[in-house]
């Protein structure tokens, strides 16, 4: 597995690289989730990349920068195992030198659900992504699901900024108990670690009725509501049933929903969602 | 000379092309500052692509856009004399698509000079100058020292979102009596041609006091100003004198600076610079 920490570095080994080469950008502290979009772009790709960057501008001045978790030595690990042919590590002063000042926003889908509650966010999100594909120069680039609105985000950001990089968007891994796995669950205690299920019990009742024929939005959100308050240690921040390419709010599910939560158990903040097709 | 109108025409060219590839991105209503680009690009490069584009997005409403000079057919046979290998012409609605929302902003460096008068024209230019990137994957660029605040913020967006691109900037071509070439000088009547001289009259005459020694920007703008106001037909909308890398107002000239300007002549809106090294 070969390794760069400079943006010459990675140029460097991917100008000596032919056929496809496929891109896993990531925050590092890896979990199956990661791994098994590492997996899909070994499947996929000639040449497998993956990127370990904490984004701190994808961070509020209030959110979990320098708190959030890293374990480089495993990660590496990890990525050996699943056959990584490249892991780019740069840093904060790489990839945002002084004198930094070119920002990439998407309007209108970077507004709601998430937007609403970490108004930088996104922004920061899409600038990271941009830069890495520019250095990286992918043919396709692998994502999870768990972050949908991201996801969305991106997407549209690669079809209106023309990037010539095919976006693959992979399902969530979820633990044993159906947590979705996140980095993020590491700052649980047992008990938070417990009541976190709340989520996808919620998420996954709703389903259920949803399969059942429910198709009024408002029936499905006030279900999740009253499981999320019938769990103590829970908060939840907002839960949303939207159109899932415009990722506004419907009324009544005609052709598809996504249903999508934020919760917080104690300082943390989860999220989760189902796609009802 | 080939010849593209849609992103995958564009596509299906380049993925023929091997070795260097440069891209000249252009309005239309080509003169010979234009054609100055080509042959530099001509001169560096295996294959040249001209864009031809009239981008709505860096126009304000107030601007002229419906009437912004436009002839094709002139315009292909001057990039046929000048070797051009492709010329692109995509529409609007290639361009911006239904649905479109991305932007790409430079902070700092698009605040002064232009920036104050036309608050929304950068992020029209290096939106758009990122899509021609990314279509066209050229790796290099050719650009003119006539638009010196956006040859800056394009080569900051080149430098912060780190694409993989040279980016070259050519002098500034002039008439024979030193009105800096501009599509816009279509604009103006036979006495209006006359008046616009004073730009350039305005900005020489500066460099000369530069070149006998004085270093105070305040005196060299104060100079530029009268011989403008001498000029009835001629209405100064800023003088600057700035650094030129971070286009800020310097008051004492220590390392060069950029001494730029726009003038109203009429409705039609001028600009031109010259750099005192």
């Amino acid at each position: 597995m070969n390794t760069a920490t400079t943006i010459e570095e990675l140029r460097n080994e991917r100008n000596q690289i032919k056929g496809i080469v496929g891109l896993v950008p990531t925050m590092g502290y890896l979990h199956p989730g990661h791994i098994s979009l590492v997996e899909k772009a070994r499947s996929e790709c000639d040449y497998v990349i993956v990127s370990i960057f904490v984004n701190p501008t994808q961070f509020a001045p209030s959110e979990d920068l320098s708190s959030y978790p890293r374990d480089l030595q495993q990660d590496f690990k990890y990525l050996e195992e699943a056959g990584t042919d490249l892991v780019w590590t740069p840093t904060d002063q790489i990839m945002y030198p002084h004198g930094y000042q070119t920002w990439i926003t998407v309007d209108q889908l970077t507004q709601p659900l998430e937007g609403q509650f970490r108004p930088e966010h996104f922004r920061g999100v899409t600038t990271i992504v941009a830069k890495l594909f520019n250095v990286v120069q992918p043919q396709c680039a692998y994502f999870g699901q768990k972050d949908a609105q991201q996801a969305a985000v991106i997407q549209r950001m690669i079809i209106d900024l023309d990037f010539p990089i095919n976006m693959v968007v992979c399902p969530i891994i979820r633990e044993a108990d159906n947590l979705a796995m996140s980095s993020r669950n590491a700052y649980l205690s047992d008990a938070q670690r417990k009541a976190a299920t709340i989520l996808s019990k919620s998420l996954f009742a709703a389903h259920r009725l949803y399969e059942e024929g429910e198709r009024n939005a408002t029936v499905l959100k006030e279900s999740i509501s009253q499981i999320v308050q019938s769990e103590p240690l829970a908060n939840l921040q907002y839960v949303s049933c939207a159109d899932p390419l415009s990722l506004q709010e419907v009324d009544k599910i005609t052709s598809g929903a996504l249903l999508s939560m934020a919760v917080y158990i104690g300082k943390t903040r989860l999220i989760d969602n189902i796609l009802l097709k």
